[in-house]
């Protein structure tokens, strides 16, 4: 039986002796290693953290104490040091969540893989001890890239206004999230990395033990006499102290002993502390640490030596697509400018990037800065390009309505990992994007159906110069090209039946599901029409027609039922006074649970089975009812 | 002619010589006074930047360089100068908007009045002047109480990391917005308040200035060969220093000439620059300078001299009801507290704050840390109110979302001025709460028609433990009770017609409105049923059945059509397979001008003539096809 296999909870961790934790570590890379090598996951970003993590839970008691982890990706040893041992079907249907999970654990608090909100809970959580009288500890972890979020900002501002409530702030600084991190923050955490703090804390901490009247008396005995020292040693050190943190650091965040011992000093603290640790990303892995680019902080199924990926190499990805004509693009308007929020590779602008430096900017996770900032680009005479995770860019939905559309800044958003993503579970699912987008005066939206589409939209959009404009897709792999029979209005007609029993309007790329659940329908006898319309927002005025001239209308689409497309083609066509039937089909009102992409569509019915037969029986009610 | 008269643009402005203008200041102070007394609007902000207006536009030559101004209802000073002086319909309909307004001005930018979002705005535009090469100055100016919203950190961080793109930041800093201003950053602005480096920054140019070889020569001149005793007058400041921003302060924002000497220097440097002005909110006006409280904010027309409103006080708003009951129901349950960002008073959370000091927050502008703190005092065993203006929720969508709802937490929020507010114009408008928030997972909307619904909807959202709740009313004064005949399920049936041709879904204050609908319909002979669901969402089974009863089916909300209530009933009754023809009514998708409530509500067809008339003229048009 290996060490790790025998701890069952933190208290085990505990009794292990201090010189056995660098075998322990160690153990746990391996595991980590070999375990995400087999199913994929995320891998770098747990590397860094093992010895933080052993230290956290042998200074703190989860779960009195709270562990809070920011964008949980990094919760892996967390898991395994909380009886969590068992990764074969990790982010897999049924297996274990790739974030904290509070259906897995007590340990588990946040479950909300979006970065910078640690701050806000801890604020919270410190501030509910406050009221009910309890004692216990509540320390965040944040990285060096999510502290360039807006929130987390607001929630230093009010973390350092309460000194005399207690909240340990960890910052776990690899000086990157998916890109190296940027701005001012950055340079001001590297000065913080080259000073002699850490240095002078240590020799403070020496001196007062040796100073400490009675041998063996309880260090924090002494602090209490040596307020003066314990000053002098969390002495200014920048913006931290200047908001009226103490900062403690930089503290060598693979030392255990090292973190352990400014943990315990941190502990003792009555009021907001801030512990600055330099980790490294990737730590003992070499394939992790030589790859510039970070492409091991997640990683599909690979062989751990080679690092040679177990699928092989399928059809490009939307993403790619996208990358390379906005590529071409940019070589036709020197007008067009893009922005990442620290996600330059992930979605695709890594080209755009190399081709036109000083037309791309990484601005940190700041999706609402992205979207304010691209107003103003707008109205400096540009078009700027937001290439971003559509549940990401939740985060800016005032700013795209307050500030792009209501100013009508010709913006392209373009949002990759649209609809149901899968193995990331509940917050990674783009499945609102078109409901709350739904909404923007003025804003545009469109769904690809394939490569060709998206192309095409991609170009119409950034012709757009007087509204926002938004493209969906999803993370799969780019299918196979549907093609249209022809084209009414702005809508493209992919089949007929031999009767108009059904108008099936097909978002995006559910369109080969929409032509089998056709296909499935003709052999019952059922005429149907599939219609993609492309732009999906505004409702084309073609559309309407072309329901009018049918018996009932079905809409399909990969986004919330709650106010999506569903429900604007149904306010269309009562605004027409067009009163047939619509039956819709989409993503319920639910939390979605990690699985395959595939598997989630087959459980909320997005199958061409059950559109088929959820459309047939429909039918047959009616029938019924008449 | 006045000397404010005889300036029609910033040209003439520059002009006058610089004895003259304290006269001119005092000139503006008396107008504003009295033109804001006659239509209301905002006061204390506008009077507090005269002088810092004054200096802005005789440095800069706007609109070419980009006077900014964030959350822009100190503007009317901005407005005076460039061009804007009848103030008689301010805010009215026709009249001058109480912000900037790209329609009245090339002078104006930024018309969203939501704030900390100016430094997004300035580093797009930079960015653009950049790729462009051009070589116009941008300027910010923002208020120290938006600095504590996320937004401007983001700003913040990517404006400091390009130190060699010009830009300037000018802080007003009141040490308030509606509420003095809270935080680390709060504390951290006082401490360089008390510095010398002003002093320090004046002693130094006068050395330059005196150092000079030839007389007359110009200072940016001597600054090349000063690069060391420049960047020694700059010397650190604090955080904006650590961040990388060159910090210039604090000045005397009342004293003209020592703000256009430290915009004229800030505007030499060749990269970004904190311009720190210590100002006096409502300066010069004795009554806003005497009231804590802060009441000069905003205020309605009044008697400049006493003060005295025009119009009688009149029944007790929405607000101060739910002012009322929360702090009876904080009496009763320990566990209930309160969160305002940055609008205690304004929200109504006054009295409860007063009562349970130490259970009410101030967070600052920041919704974000308010909804994410409120998960995490939800999850340590307390239940949250968080009291906002709709309008403004929209910035935490995504921690209401991810944060609140994701983790199954018991927070209530409550929206004050939801719907139409009208004269603060498009950005003020909480027209899309419900349409936003209907997506959310598990989350329940309560719309409350009349004092007594609040109260008891206020009660039956606080007792909800598992989930976020939603509590929305409008800005007007609460109207009369308005009685139920009985309730079935969770809905109150408020009249019944002699048939159920129609059954009118009214939504909270409408309730009124959609009676006297249904009084002229009637008198046509049509038979309606007025229902109010009270919880919105989820859609009550109980409406789905009395809507299977009624030959159609009406719904009435003052909220955007896309997505709202009407969107939510048509999709429960489709999933019923009740498919009787459904009308909506509620804001169309468009920004809506600044006018009173009451016209903004005839323009879009809120009145019970037009609602009549259209449901009449459907249902006859339904039977000419038939």
């Amino acid at each position: 039986m290996s060490m790790l296999e025998q701890i069952r909870d933190p208290h085990d961790l505990k009794e292990i002796p201090g010189e056995a934790l660098g075998a322990l570590a160690e153990e746990i890379r391996q595991f980590l290693v070999h375990a995400v090598a087999r199913t994929g996951g995320h891998l770098g970003p747990n590397l860094g953290v093992v010895e933080l993590t052993i230290a956290l839970h042998r200074v703190f008691d989860s779960p009195a104490d709270r562990i809070l982890w920011d964008t949980g990706h990094q919760s892996y040893v967390h898991k395994l040091l909380t009886g969590r041992q068992d990764f074969s079907k990790l982010r897999g249907k049924g297996g274990l969540s790739g974030y904290p999970s509070r259906e897995e654990s007590e340990h588990d608090v946040i479950e909300n893989s979006h970065a910078s909100t640690v701050l806000g809970w801890a604020d919270g959580l410190a501030k509910a001890n406050e009221v009910l009288r309890k004692n216990d500890h509540v320390v965040a972890v944040i990285g060096d890239g999510a502290l360039t979020g807006g929130m987390a900002w607001e929630a230093l501002n009010n973390i350092a206004a309460a000194r005399d409530r207690p909240l340990i702030i960890v910052v776990n600084d690899n000086e990157r999230s998916y890109a190296p991190t940027i701005g001012g923050l950055a340079n001001h955490l590297a000065t913080l990395r080259t000073t002699d703090g850490y240095e002078r804390f240590l020799a403070w901490g020496k001196e007062v033990v040796q100073r400490a009247p009675v041998v063996g008396r309880p260090l924090y005995e002494s602090l209490h006499g040596a307020k003066k020292g314990f000053k002098d040693a969390f002495a200014p050190q920048g913006m931290f102290e200047d908001l009226g943190l103490k900062y403690v650091g930089p503290i060598d965040g693979h030392d255990i002993a090292a973190v352990e011992s400014a943990l315990r000093r941190a502990a003792r603290f009555h009021g907001p502390v801030l512990v600055h640790c330099r980790t490294e990303k990737g730590r003992g892995y070499r394939p992790a640490l030589e790859d510039e680019a970070d492409r091991f902080h997640t990683v599909g199924a690979m062989d751990p030596l080679t690092c040679a990926p177990v699928a092989p190499p399928g059809p490009p990805s939307w993403t790619s697509v996208f990358g390379d004509e906005l590529v071409k693009i940019g070589e036709e308007r020197p007008d067009v400018v893009a922005i990442t929020a620290a996600m330059l590779q992930p979605v695709g602008l890594g080209k755009f990037a190399a081709a036109f430096p000083d037309r791309t900017w990484d601005v940190g996770i700041a999706e609402q800065h992205a979207a304010t900032s691209a107003a103003g680009l707008a109205t400096g005479g540009l078009h700027p390009v937001f290439a971003v995770y559509a549940t990401f860019l939740n985060r800016a939905f005032d700013q795209v309505l307050m500030d792009v559309a209501l100013h009508k800044c010709g913006v392209t958003f373009v949002l990759d990992r649209a609809g149901v993503t899968g193995t990331d579970g509940p917050s990674h699912n783009g499945m609102w994007d078109m409901s709350v987008l739904g909404v923007v005066p003025g804003l545009r939206i469109a769904a690809p159906r394939d490569a060709d589409q998206l192309r095409a939209e991609l170009r119409e959009a950034v012709d757009v110069d007087d509204a926002p404009t938004v493209l969906r897709f999803p993370k799969e792999s780019v299918g196979a090209p549907v093609p249209a029979l022809e084209r009414i209005g702005g809508v493209d007609v992919l089949s007929r039946g031999e009767r108009e029993d059904v108008l099936l309007v097909s978002v995006g790329v559910l369109a080969p599901v929409c032509l089998e659940a056709a296909g499935l329908l003709a052999e019952r006898g059922i005429g149907i029409t599939v219609v993609d319309p492309r732009w999906v927002k505004p409702v084309d005025p073609a559309l309407v027609r072309l329901a009018a001239t049918h018996a009932s209308v079905a809409v399909v689409e990969d986004n919330s039922r709650n106010g999506g497309v569903g429900a604007a083609v149904g306010q269309a066509l009562r605004d027409a006074d067009v009163d047939v039937p619509l039956r819709t089909f989409g993503i319920p009102e639910q939390f979605l649970a990690h699985a395959k992409r595939g598997e989630v569509l087959a459980d909320i019915g997005l199958t061409p089975a059950e559109i088929a037969g959820r459309i047939s029986a429909s039918l047959a009610r009616k029938e019924n009812d008449a």
